[in-house]
């Protein structure tokens, strides 16, 4: 019988046109799957990833699991993925778990966070953060971050249109200001397409007066009322938790 | 008359073979040279910098200076050298100074950081941290790293034997251990080539128990006696101080 091999990875998502497998591009799923497939002496292995971070996001703690026969101590196996990957990807850490385990129907609930620079542009954080040069009112944003807390139609924060529903919930929506370098903090149940980016996109707006209540954009249930995208090298995927 | 214009600037050594002009390879100082030849309507313009950093060395306070006839503002001279340079380089300030200032002759002191993480490997600091696997004995290399602080004939530590005096004064030298991330801070009145690597490498090789008694080794003053070249993407030129 087979072992189902969990695995959190972190990635630099640069170099990346996301998590997802696509013809001709560089994906971070089958820059693992190619690994795996080197382990398995040629034999295909498909990995499932709990979240499909686009390209150029960012990942501390996306999971993964796959198949496979070989009996092998959870380090070992760390290491052997490790051995065929680049070094913008890297197995934190490996668990050998119950064959019921998915990595993506399972997820409680994730935690995405996004960085946000007022201070001067950094030419070695250029692919870490995003930079803000106009003034931002951070008390404003701030409380407004605080409204998307609860259970909500999301539908003006996704330009996706292939739910079959918008609701979604956010526990923990927050601004922390580390000396003018802020961390939109959001946990939530699941997240839909662009949804982080666009909420980001929409608060910095609100920060320097283009825009005022999320509420009421929100309300709308249209992508139109919402901010621009804010880009993708400032999105991190931190945490997932397992039922 | 022209004008003396002194910029600091910051870069990611990344994709440089370091500060130095050199045949078909990009450089620093090319980069910055051919932004302001641009600024000269293609007159050529050759600036001088403080230090010569190899090849993937970062900098977050290098100076240089040049001349120009242009008459105008530090901050508009700063926007308008970024403008034509890509974002791995950024000017942070600009100075319009007295004509007899000089970036490399004037230098009363520097300070080069050294970042060293003994933390699980991160891909997305792969650039801009070293990291160590083998277990260091972290007080033994803080206590003898303060033993290069003072005038020495620092001869081990570099590999270059052009220099017609290899005294150099070391005022500050510590480690600082920030939950497993070490900073290597050196302040000095001039560095050789590779000294502050090969000193790390040293210190590294101290931590791990394959050398000892860095007294030692430096009073050797032959390259042999010490540790390996520190991989210069951990080595930040942090400042420059001017008399």
């Amino acid at each position: 019988m087979d072992y189902r091999v969990k695995c959190i990875v972190s990635y630099d998502g640069a170099n990346y046109s996301g998590w997802q497998i696509q013809n001709n591009q560089p994906s971070v799923q089958e820059a693992i799957e190619k690994s795996l497939t080197k382990i398995h002496n040629n034999a295909p292995i498909k990995i499932y990833g709990a979240s499909r971070t686009d390209a150029g996001v960012h990942a501390k703690g996306q999971v993964f699991h796959f198949d496979s026969p070989i009996d092998m101590l959870p380090d070992r196996w760390r290491l052997a993925i490790n051995t065929y990957i680049e070094n913008d990807i890297f197995i934190k850490s490996v668990e050998i778990v119950d064959s019921e385990f998915h990595s993506r129907f399972h997820v409680e609930k994730k935690e995405y966070n996004y960085l946000l620079s007022t201070n001067q542009f950094d030419p070695l954080r250029r692919n870490a953060v995003e930079f803000e040069r106009r003034k931002l009112n951070i008390e404003l944003m701030q409380s407004e971050i605080k409204k998307l807390v609860g259970t909500h139609n999301f539908k003006s924060f996704t330009s996706h249109s292939e739910y079959t529903s918008y609701e979604r919930t956010i526990f923990v929506a927050e601004i922390i200001d580390n000396d003018g370098e802020l961390t939109f903090r959001f946990v939530g149940s699941g997240f839909m397409r662009y949804m982080i980016r666009i909420m980001v996109g929409t608060l910095v707006e609100i920060g320097y007066g283009r825009k005022e209540n999320i509420l009421e954009i929100m309300s709308k249930q249209d992508r139109q009322f919402a901010g621009k995208n804010a880009s993708s090298h400032g999105l991190y995927l931190e945490k997932i938790w397992y039922k």
